[in-house]
């Protein structure tokens, strides 16, 4: 290709408004053109980058056996009722309704359609197990879309769906797709962790990340000193120290405080410890019903975990007024007296402290020595509060390590989540009853793992491409406008073409040289090929690695019959 | 891939309500299936054929110096309203709002967003020309979608785009893009007319279609017996005969006319030639208002000739009540004395005829020796006729004949259709001075093209595949469960892949040889290699082309080696 035609080209400013690294040096170096916030063009040069990332995915996916197929974009919104995720991922589908009053999903995923299409055939335990995929346009209405390629609103992804008989069939191709994962993400240059994760809308009963460990990740996520454990905040545990169990229960009492609304302003006042402090956060779910949520001072609420012990969809904080319509005061807030007013979710840490201290639901008024069961009764209870670094693992022996990554895949199980909700999504098993299949589905992101390949290998100059998926192997410069030093380039270039080289050719005559330079290193394209007046005159090519500093001169022939060898 | 293990398996009976013999074939052999009306999924085999075809357009399409890339398949509405295309177009545009409020419509075709991120660069002349293209998925919302892969309201479509500093330019590559659009449809088995047709809403002077002919096809054009004509029905003019000319102008006058309502009525009743009666069709337009087309007796309404001499978007039959509201009586029309009440289109039939006689806007009453000019005035005149098998070229030499066929790609000059809307769509020319792109457009429909191989290619037993887009090359059958016999197909098998041979291999216990035969047939793959008790003891193979009748005995030694050579 020579770089003269080659329709986007580097831009030379940093475009405003953009702080990840991978989003400016997409955009700078000609890969992708922005439509509008979450919607990228890919320009050719992205899309050659991004078409070898499928071939690799694809080459693995085949290699595993799985199926390469399409489902249609538009899903009947029948389906999504079927399965009642209207409701629960409504508020990140897109709908359409046709000019004959059909309604669609645009699909975010697409587990009811790969059901709905096996459940129309006839499906022995013969025919199981199998894995369809397809490469396909997957929507989402994000609120926010920053940051590139790694949040969009409209991205390829590579899904999968498997069917099994049964439990033990599925775990072998879990195990088997992990596998496959890993071996993907590194033919792309990208050592994953796999983490245990929440499942989302997406259903089923456990699931794991493939997560490129990355400080400005925005996941968040544990391993244990001792590599046993490795989790999403989300689902993590940990082990919770016994405070001050041993002491006697006291009186509760009501004392005048007048004070400032933070935790911080409570531990003054008292003159107590901030984990002996009762922390109240009200929130509002989907339905606008409010939510107590209840736990040791020292401890944070995770939004994620407080969702699955009370089956919210969404949540909110609440506002000042929804707080004191139950009844309360902001900055003052207790469960004491609130029993039925508001729904009360005690995380399992108040079970690790007595006499706790906090607001007594008026303006300036505190409470003294409060005690859940005695003083306060929970509706729920349960695990509702984040992980930090340095906490112990549910073991109670090794130390958590709080880690940051890119979530690039992620596999789910299944299990019967869809097929005993979609009526007929059955086989016929060997004595010839009817069950439903046993499922499984797995996604990679495919332009936000192209951003994480350039998050990973980059310098200040530009992108590093790997060359797996580099969008070509050879960046040939030519220097000066002189017929020699010309024809020299030119003849190269066929010679690299008809060896079937990829090589992207620099031929433009207005920039200086140090402005090619400029443009390779930004683009980034493995080997460097430089033809210029001094390589001429010895009949070479100077020759330098992406990655490394140093250029050497080539004789031009030897440098061809090195790539015969290859 | 072993057929056992393959997604989707041939079915037995014809599925209901279908007609198309590429519509049942596809769902017979287990290549595509249908998710609602108009929306397919492609099942593993038949996303092989698909592929097939995506890699031929693209090698094509590269080879002729295209570049493929990739726009966001939700194009934001405001492009869409810059060219006024949501009119235009709106009738199968389907849209969508995000939450936030944003509204998008599900492209369709992309002109406004190529145009988009082509604006948003520094384009000057030395850039130009350029073009790119892209495979994605299109929406079109049909009223009605029947016929397969034919007519459907989701496809992937190849769309390219070209950029060009002036009409000279873009007339290079409009040659250019019929030649490689030729060799695509040669390299897929396909013979096309290059037909000259009717841009609908895309826009632009003039366009061309590739059309397989084929006696089922939806489009109609017409063929001068010399071959220098060659055009839709839609923009076909013809040689109209002069017929009564000499006649003298005899006086207009009202008679009553007890008759029906037809044109044949009025002949009976009044027994002149048919072509002497004034034919009066009444329209309302997508506002509502009234289109009274009148032409010669003989003749018939071409809606879209009617579109485009009128600019109606959208035209239906006006409703008996609407054509009384005019003051005039269904059956009985007339534009005499209408002049103002509704909007009178004459086709240019009528200028070939005097003396002509037709309803009177009253039941019952029939008016005699009615003349253009003199008892009517139109409000436009041009062409609006229908042009029939028979009729004489332009050129009033040749015989028009009527051809039929399968629409599988279509050309169009935009000219400055977009870039003169679209505020800045504009290259920097050499003397500085902004000017607006030259634009031309290609498209050709994947599915589409699928269903038409179909078409063409097939016999009583089912698909014949061109070898170019087989699914796979080979269709290995083994017959009888034997070990020996089982383990010689396997080792075929195993030779093959290693090979890199494509090979489906029909290892089911379960089937009869006839059911076996009877699925290789229906799936169409070129080549049939069976491997049976009577083989094995030749150490042969039975091999069979699908496209021919005999089988034959070869050594399966030397079969493998013959693939060698290849």
């Amino acid at each position: 290709m020579r770089y003269s035609k080659l329709f986007g080209k580097t831009i030379h400013n940093d475009p405003k408004d953009v702080k990840l690294v991978s989003h400016k040096l997409l955009l700078r170096g000609g890969f992708i053109s922005e439509s509008v916030a979450g919607r990228y063009y890919f320009l050719p040069l992205g899309w050659l980058v991004h078409d070898k990332i499928k071939r690799i995915i694809k080459e693995e996916m085949d290699r595993s056996g799985a199926q390469e197929m399409l489902a249609p974009t538009l899903h009947p919104l029948e389906l999504w009722q079927e399965t009642n995720r209207t409701n629960t991922a409504g508020f990140e589908l897109l709908k359409v309704k046709d000019r004959r009053g059909a309604e669609f999903a645009l699909g975010g995923t697409a587990e009811e359609m790969f059901v709905d299409v096996v459940r129309k055939m006839t499906v022995s335990y013969k025919d199981l197990p199998f894995t369809v995929y397809q490469f396909s346009n997957k929507f989402r209405d994000e609120m926010r879309a920053r940051g590139g390629l790694l949040r969009v609103r409209e991205f390829v992804m590579k899904d999968a769906y498997s069917f099994h008989t049964d439990d033990m069939d599925f775990k072998k191709e879990y195990e088997k797709m992990g596998e496959t994962y890993r071996t993907i993400f590194k033919r792309l240059g990208l050592e994953t962790d796999k983490v245990a994760a929440d499942g989302g809308y997406i259903g089923g009963e456990y699931c794991h990340e493939f997560v490129v460990p990355h400080a400005e990740g925005e996941d968040k996520y544990f391993a244990s000193e001792d590599g046993k454990y490795i989790i999403h905040e989300d689902i993590a545990t940990f082990t919770l120290e016994e405070m001050n169990l041993e002491e006697e229960l006291k009186n509760y009492e009501e004392v005048e405080a007048v004070r400032g609304n933070t935790m911080e302003d409570g531990v003054k006042v008292h003159n107590l410890p901030l984990w002996q402090q009762l922390k109240d956060v009200v929130y509002a779910d989907e339905k606008g019903d409010l939510i107590l949520a209840i736990l040791r001072g020292d401890l944070e609420v995770n939004e994620v975990k407080l969702k699955n012990v009370t089956g919210a969809i969404d949540l909110r904080a609440a506002t000042e007024e929804e707080i004191r319509a139950i009844g309360s005061e902001p900055g003052f807030i207790s469960p004491v007296g609130l029993k039925g007013k508001v729904k009360i979710v005690a995380d399992k840490s108040l079970r690790t402290v007595v006499n706790m201290y906090g607001g007594a639901n008026k303006k300036n008024l505190d409470a003294l020595n409060m005690n859940i069961d005695r003083d306060f009764q929970p509706d729920l209870e349960g695990d509702i509060a984040m992980v930090q670094d340095g906490y112990l693992a549910p073991d109670g022996k090794s130390k958590l390590v709080e880690k940051r990554g890119i979530e690039v895949g992620h596999v789910f199980q299944l299990g019967y989540h869809y097929s005993k909700k979609m009526k007929g999504a059955e086989f016929a098993d060997k004595d010839g009853s009817l069950k439903p299949y046993y499922m499984g589905c797995y996604g990679i992101g495919l332009g936000r793992t192209m951003a994480t390949i350039v998050e990973k290998y980059n310098d200040d100059k530009g992108i590093i491409w790997p060359e797996s998926v580099a969008p070509f192997k050879h960046h040939l410069i030519v220097l000066g406008n002189d017929e020699a030093i010309r024809s020299t380039a030119d003849q190269l270039y066929n010679s690299l073409l008809a060896k079937r080289v990829e090589v992207l050719y620099d031929d433009r005559e207005g920039p200086t040289a140090g402005e090619k330079f400029a443009d390779a290193d930004l683009i980034g394209i493995p080997n460097r090929l430089v033809i210029s007046k001094k390589t001429v005159a010895e009949e070479s090519l100077e020759y330098k690695k992406r990655s490394e500093e140093g250029a050497k001169l080539i004789k031009i022939s030897e440098f061809l019959s090195t790539l015969d060898k290859v």
